[in-house]
């Protein structure tokens, strides 16, 4: 759909000696757009995105929000025939068929979710609601991974990166096989859509749950994006900036293995250690 | 309640020649919990968010999502006695109580709202209730910013940082008068509730609207921020970094001045230009 950026008016203005220097020039920014996601026909959440892998996303949503245990379950994935303002189609609603006998939990009355570009997982109405069971277990998961590769998925991330150079607007999200191959990467307005997309993805490639491999995000990583890859059978999450302190709380308590200020040649590690073979 | 940090065993790794180095030691992160929010008993949302400010927040979120008009409505805000693992009190629930004869909007069926620390207003079920009628009309606010207060605005952000230095996971948001005095600023994991945490504040102050000032934000301007300052009434909302499509779009339909990428000398303005009174 070609809808990752767009152009807008903008006027740059930069403090000179004398009168501000004023330029006006289109500028390319990062598209946001509204998706909603409905199943069997049923609105079920609303994202704020970028356009993009929506059927990805829509099922990278379900799985990491324990809605649907993979893309099996799917009969078909189509986008709705709505219409915006100039009547053309606007791709913006997702419906997602299941296969008979497969339903989901019904959320409708308790949990409607709606997302934002910076939001994930939305619609509880109660803190216990809030932790979603996993139905993998990481403790078990024996995947080591040097210092070394670590240091090296930056780079990887930000050569793969096709849009953030010209927006500077998009999070991405990397995913590593253990020793540093690259498997995906996707970019959005949100990060933790960025997630989804990898994640739906991986479900439509029965490569669930992703044992042995390594997610990278641009950012930091709150409760909601350690819980994400927990849901997903990863076992190790690093960001290039700073960890929450229930992220970190989440990660010791199920085994993943958290890595910020993944900032070459450092790194600090807040939960799971063991997995980069520091030795002492 | 001094929960805005926390500190957490971390391994530092840095790569050298030879075999890693390695420093176990504690380090100081942002706390990120989640808050429940509930109005007459009836639990409304959930976000999750770095403790401090609750009540701002919660009448700041209730505000920003044009379910309570202001403060006055309010008759008392209260922490619930609940109690975590440990039996103490967790502080992570606040009720508001409401004035007679006040109401919000049911949106106990419809709506549902959970937001993660990176996610403001949740719980729409169709794309349509994504976007909020503001009370205010900003078209007609004449304020007048130069680009010399702009420049100035990122500096005065930092200094009165708290906790970023220490943790590098807060996001800030400060609210300026036109020509440059800081009126508020607040910290949070999520963006969104450093916004609300201001407007809330501002509410309670009886300052809404929020007329003839500056909202900067440090990192990106999505659509959920520049509905949030339409819905307080700011005219001008400045930000580190990039804005998306959709904010843009926003902000010109509503006469809301949006600058982006404010890194003096340099800033880019994507709309309400004329605010900045740059002549020709």
């Amino acid at each position: 759909m070609g809808r990752v950026t767009a152009r807008r008016p903008s006027t740059r203005v930069e403090l000179v000696d004398g009168p501000p220097s004023v330029v006006a020039r289109p500028d390319t920014v990062t598209v946001e757009e509204p998706l909603e996601i409905r199943v069997d026909g049923r609105p079920l959440a609303v994202t704020m995105r970028t356009p993009g892998d929506d059927f990805d996303l829509t099922i990278g949503f379900l799985v990491t929000e324990g809605l649907l245990a993979g893309a099996d379950d799917v009969a078909t994935l189509m986008h709705c025939t709505d219409t915006g303002d100039d009547g053309s189609p606007t791709f913006n609603v997702v419906d997602i068929q299941l296969q008979p006998g497969v339903s989901i939990p019904d959320v409708g009355l308790q949990r409607s979710f709606v997302t934002t570009s910076s939001c994930g997982v939305c619609g509880k109405t109660s803190i216990d609601a809030v932790r979603l069971r996993s139905p993998y277990d990481l403790t078990t998961d024996a995947t080591v991974v040097s210092p070394q590769v670590l240091a090296g998925l930056p780079d990887a991330l930000r050569d793969h990166q096709k849009v953030f150079d010209r927006t500077g607007g998009l999070h991405a999200a990397g995913l590593f096989t253990a020793d540093g191959k690259l498997l995906a990467v996707r970019e959005d307005v949100g990060r933790h859509n960025a997630v989804d997309k990898i994640v739906g993805w991986a479900a439509r490639e029965h490569r669930l749950p992703l044992a042995a491999t390594v997610l990278m995000v641009s950012g930091r990583i709150s409760f909601e994006l350690a819980q994400k890859a927990l849901m997903a059978g990863i076992p190790v999450l690093a960001a290039v900036s700073a960890p929450s302190s229930l992220a970190i709380d989440l990660a010791e308590e199920f085994g993943l293995t958290l890595v910020g200020f993944l900032r070459p040649p450092r790194m600090t590690v807040y939960a799971g250690a063991g997995r980069l073979a520091l030795g002492a």
